[in-house]
Order: structure tokens, then C-alpha cells, then sequence
């Protein structure tokens, strides 16, 4: 039986990372993290909160990608949602490395919308 | 071992699901699911795609909801994400059902960042 899916989910959990209270290095990370998978971005908006924490959301041609952050956790939960297939989700990972420093990092790839 | 979640992620399927193609309801959809769910909606754009796809995303206190739709399919997946335990997620999953009228919906939990 082949399986399809419409869309490629990928949970990334980070840990122990940094720059998790950074408004400006997160928005500079989903930029980049956008532009070196192969996204088209169409809006982004960061929003920082009083306690630290920031969400970042990108809408991108291609679905979305967001980002909600614990600093005092130093854990940050990541969403990559694309409808291309051809999107390298590995080098937006790398980007997120590159940003947040994470000690640990893990990946869950849910394919949205299997079809038989 | 209690295990206490930072975040709360429901990834919703809705499939034979109508409306799909009009960002009219989208937004309205979403709107309704932040208000009656308990969120404090910060920001919602409504992406419209050529061939009649759309993308939404709220952007809320408590995290984010988004729905990507293929009305090709009759298929929509939607992401409520939120730090706030106290949200009514099923209140927003009913107005999902008034508004797209889906034949099937099915929703998993996903614990975001997990502490032992």
C-alpha cells in the first residue's frame, strides 16, 4: 500500500539552548532557517513575552514554521509544517543548532493528511 | 513519576470537510475557536492560495492555531498549540465542526516538553 501525505510535520524539541529570551536572534534564525530549506516566506511575526519566553511564527508559501520558548527551561518547541516535499528540513535543523546552541535536540516527523 | 507537559499540542485532521476554500470562513473559524477556547488572540492572517488551498494562523497569549487546507481533498490540518493548561480545546474543536463540517475529525495530543 503506497502512503501519501500532504504535509510533513517535524516537532523539534530543543534543550538546554540558548538565546531563548532573544527576540531579534529568533527572528534572524527563522529567517535564515526559511531561506536555507528552501521556504518561501510571506509574513513573520515575533512576539516577546514579559517572563522572557518569545513565540515566533513564519508563514511560508509552503505551511508554517513556529517556535514557543521556555527560557527559564532553556527548552524551546519547534514546528517545521510543509507542504513541499522537496523542502530540506535538515538545513532549517541545522540553522536552529547554529541560533540556539540546544544540548539536546530531538526531531518527530507526523505525516499530516495520509492518503491510501 | 509526574510528568508535567510545558505545552499542550493537539494536531487535528479534518477530513470531508467543506469551506475549505474560503478565507472568509477560515478567519472566522479561527477567530471563534481562540474566543471560545479561552485564548487571547494577538494576531491572525489568512493566506489564500490559486488554487483555492489557504493557510491560517492565529497567533495567540497561550501559543498558536493554524490550519493549512486542501479543498481538493476535503482535508484540513489544524494545530492548536498552547502553554495554558486551562484552555478549552474541545470548545475550539466544536467550532471546527460548525464551520467545516468535517466527516471525520480526528485529534491527537502531543505533549510538547516533557519534564520529569
Amino acid at each position: 500500500m503506497a502512503m501519501n501525505a500532504l504535509g510533513r510535520h517535524f516537532l523539534v524539541e530543543l534543550w538546554e539552548a540558548s538565546n531563548l529570551d532573544q527576540p531579534a536572534v529568533i527572528e534572524e534564525a527563522l529567517n535564515e532557517a526559511v531561506r536555507v530549506s528552501g521556504g518561501t516566506l510571506l509574513d513573520i511575526k515575533i512576539v516577546p513575552f514579559p517572563n522572557g519566553a518569545c513565540s515566533g511564527i513564519a508563514i511560508i508559501a509552503e505551511s508554517h514554521l513556529s517556535i514557543h520558548t521556555w527560557p527559564e527551561f532553556g527548552y524551546a518547541a519547534v514546528d517545521m509544517f510543509t507542504c513541499n516535499h522537496d523542502m530540506d528540513a535538515d538545513a532549517g535543523f541545522d540553522v536552529l543548532r547554529k541560533y540556539f546552541s540546544p544540548g539536546r535536540i530531538q526531531v518527530v516527523e507526523v505525516k499530516r493528511g495520509l492518503t491510501a
